[in-house]
């Protein structure tokens, strides 16, 4: 049994290669073999959005505050709000992030396959996010 | 992309055959193979708990209200705050609940061996309960 208690792991600020606008995670979990699963809070600032991307085992977010946004490649985007739960199935490409001008939190959760939860694509454009 | 809005997914009792006093199940997510991890948030009226068991492979708790206390297979109670993050390795004999006077919520990830997250024990008595 391992305790990592509230207040003791730095918040992490994303790289801005693989995100647009300001973004924050804070993680939580990374279970070692035979477990792959990861998870993390990430928080947007208004307007911030991942790049597009897919995840290997896909992923789920489970979101905690605030309005987003999601969008699959060659979908409308969707509006979410908390307690809504997302699923991306294994390769399918996809974006998430905040409204243009509220703040969005999410539990991020994602399996590790060959020690790789995600592989980033391009930016989301203006026009793709929907300003 | 499959989104699950809140407030669609009834409440679960939690069953008395695997817990000591009322605790409620909300289910987040179960993904399908080849990802294996599944989610929920569970709620512990005070003195609530589970009882003693194991995860195939391992569990983690995200603690998001109220009080708690986990203990492993001989070692003592710890006290768990919202924030706290606790990992239970592959086998390890654990249980985890609220405190005696104040309810408990943790978010419960684990993955799923052949279909299967956990193996139910013993109940936790008053005396290993700390009451």
């Amino acid at each position: 049994m391992d305790i990592t208690r509230a207040g003791t792991k730095p918040s992490e600020t994303a790289p801005a290669d693989h995100f647009t606008g300001t973004v924050r995670v804070d993680r939580l979990f990374a279970a070692g073999a035979p477990a792959r699963v990861t998870g993390a809070y990430v928080t947007f600032e208004p307007g911030a959005r991942t790049n597009w991307h897919t995840h290997p085992l896909g992923q789920t977010l489970v979101i905690t505050a605030g309005a987003g946004r999601v969008r699959r490649w060659g979908s409308p985007i969707e509006e979410v709000r908390p307690g809504d739960v997302v699923w991306f199935p294994p390769g399918e490409k996809h974006w998430h992030g905040a409204a243009p001008t509220t703040a969005m939190t999410h539990l991020a959760v994602s399996e590790n396959l060959d020690g790789k939860t995600v592989d980033w694509m391009e930016k989301v454009s203006n026009a793709d996010y929907g300003a």
